[in-house]
């Protein structure tokens, strides 16, 4: 009898009907294994948490603001334990200072760093469902913390990863990872597996299905992860370590962003250290640079062009400008109005050729590539924001994802 | 620089605005005083989530009833620290669990066994404005407790006991305690102060302003209460100990309750030990009996009436029904549109013939006694529903009530 743990997200506890639904999923699993529920708040809870402390200031004390916070999977974990002990069924809620789920002390942005096992464990030998809320822990201080956006998706590998599970399934409100958006691309298709290395791109360059620490989480301690729907009984997406039994594909999935913008400085004096007073500057002022794109210098001057969060653009700028006494750059230029077009793949380790194909592709729709930035699985492109949709398709297509049959994984079920 | 403890009750942190407007209160007093708030949920919380656990059961998992129901109060403690953070304040939660507060661990109505002081004593001189949540605790094993309704009280007064504060102020919806209802009695007074022993009374007898279990903390640990409005800044009603200084009213309040039924069981066999038998019975089905009578027997029977709540009328019928074979009683009759209404006051301990005068007074009103229940300081009389707000009236003018000074309490200030 093996452990899995088993995870649902906002939408699929977003009512009472649905928690019904959950324990029916919870039940049926609990007959031939033992079962850790990890629960998110329900949809719109959090959102009108965060709403509530807006009221009093926009910067609520984070500290407190965890406090809040909590509260809304605390309220998830106790109803479901409750319709499970209804239907008698022998579950308990083990909250994050009760498991204990321990974290650095960066509140609203807490790292797990140790999960004891002893009193889940215990409790499942005893034959219960144990029920625990994601995104929360705990400090070594008993101080309450909480995950980040998306940490409960953490909670649940790092749960499964401390428990030895055999499986982690991430249940959620679509039915598994696609080869890119398929409001944009119909033709996109649901993936049977992906390696950790891919997911973990596709994580952070803006595919919100998996919190991107819980992919490192998975890929440092072999997780095998399971995405798949709440609502439709069928196979999602493996998210597994790279194995020989896999066939890796060249490119496996097309990703955009629509929240970055683009600032180039001007005639940046050539000489060493500049760039990394230039970015000192930048992080100290709280602002997360993303692509970096430093051209050759001419006449003893370059430029150099940076990626940043939408939001934080104005910021930004203000930041280089008051350096220009120091840094003796020319024009600073922000451009709000660009996207991020990707492709993800971890056959490009092996393969050449996939960033030719990509720009003569581009290229023939006439996109201007205006940044690129590429990694051992991944070349990114910064383009006009009109172009998102259109370069997406036509990547997907030259790529021939709409033609790739579903990868078989059934050696990892 | 003395230590004060605030409650809040649900109205009054019943939303964002009056949040702000007790963090006013705070705010003020902490210029002078160490200040511990203690915080109810926001009003219609608590029941909300009583319905949202009813969805899936009528009697849910009590353990996890309370995980889900300390929910509420969390809510507000955190909100409110926000709230004072933002004004630039230090304020500090701490949860049961932080305290921490430690109970039985009789879930849903736990009772409080141990407060630690250290963690609020340290934030205190530090400072800092301890917010608590009321109405929760933890058990030594870690264990999410509630202290039943009306909890948070308790948790005031604890903590003013624990901490040796100077004052507990409970600031409610109500100015303070007063001579009987007055939507009942317009011309009822605002008392400047009661005994410890009388309020007991009042607050057992359905006066609904303090939890009883919170008056034997203060009677306990001599702690000074005092119930107060949070919407109008005057002085309400001290709770304190029985003092020379202060004048013993011998009447000080008329109190009523009509959420209990009568039940009589006739022609009971009169030998020893029956009566034992059967509220053995009773209190084994889980009702509580209140008011006890049983007359001097004739022909070797005896009739023994009680008052139940009146929710418990039926079932504690059917378990007298049911022991028919062994107590041999004869019919069972139940009654629930009876009131109980009842006159206490302090100087009863010294002063002879309030019985006689009430009993004269309900009389000439034609109003028959069906029951009649004495403590030391307390006479109350079962009669039928219809005449209760008669019954209160007549009593609260026969006594003076509505000519009473308010009692000075300088001494106490």
């Amino acid at each position: 009898m093996g452990l899995h743990v088993l995870k649902f997200g906002g939408t699929s506890v977003g009512s009472l009907k649905r928690l019904e639904r959950v324990a029916d999923i919870v039940t049926t699993r609990a007959k031939t294994h033992q079962v850790v529920v990890v629960l998110s708040a329900m949809s719109g809870e959090t959102d009108g948490l965060i709403e509530l402390a807006h009221h009093f200031t926009k910067s609520p004390n984070s500290r407190e603001l965890d406090v809040l916070l909590t509260v809304g999977e605390q309220k998830s974990v106790a109803l479901f334990s409750i319709c499970l002990s209804a239907r008698g069924i022998k579950a308990r809620s083990l909250l994050g200072s009760q498991v204990s789920i321990r974290t650095s002390n960066d509140h609203t942005c807490a790292r797990i760093e140790n999960i004891s096992t002893k009193s889940i464990l215990e409790f499942l030998n005893a034959g219960e469902i144990i029920v625990v809320p994601g995104f929360q822990g705990v400090t070594v201080e008993g101080e309450i913390t909480t995950l980040g956006r998306g940490g409960s998706d953490t909670t649940a590998v790092a749960l499964a990863a401390a428990l030895k599970a055999d499986v982690c399934d991430i249940y959620t409100d679509v039915e598994g990872v696609f080869t890119t958006d398929p409001n944009i691309e119909p033709k996109a298709k649901k993936l049977s597996y992906i390696t950790y290395d891919e997911m973990l791109e596709l994580a952070s360059l803006g595919a919100k299905v998996l919190q991107t620490r819980s992919v490192e989480f998975a890929k440092k301690y072999k997780v095998p992860v399971h995405v798949r729907s709440t609502f439709k009984d069928v196979e999602g997406t493996w998210v597994l370590e790279e194995s020989k039994l896999m066939e890796s594909l060249v490119v496996s999935g097309i990703t955009y962003t629509k929240n970055e913008a683009k600032i180039v400085v001007e005639d940046m004096p050539d000489r060493v250290g500049i760039a990394a007073d230039l970015f000192t500057r930048i992080g100290e002022a709280g602002v997360m640079v993303d692509v970096i794109v430093q051209n050759v210098s001419k006449d003893g001057t370059t430029d150099i062009s940076f990626t940043v969060p939408r939001s934080d653009m104005k910021r930004a700028i203000d930041v280089v400008n008051q350096s220009k006494d120091i840094l003796k750059h020319g024009r600073v230029v922000g451009d709000d109005r660009i996207s991020k077009v990707s492709v993800i793949g971890n056959g490009m380790r092996s393969h050449a050729g996939v960033a030719a194909k990509m720009f003569q592709v581009l290229a023939r729709e006439g996109i201007n590539l205006q940044m690129i930035s590429t990694s051992e699985i991944k070349i990114s492109c910064v383009v006009d924001e009109k172009y998102t949709e259109l370069a997406v398709r036509v990547l997907h297509d030259c790529f021939g994802l709409d033609k790739i049959d579903a990868r078989e994984v059934n050696d990892f079920k």
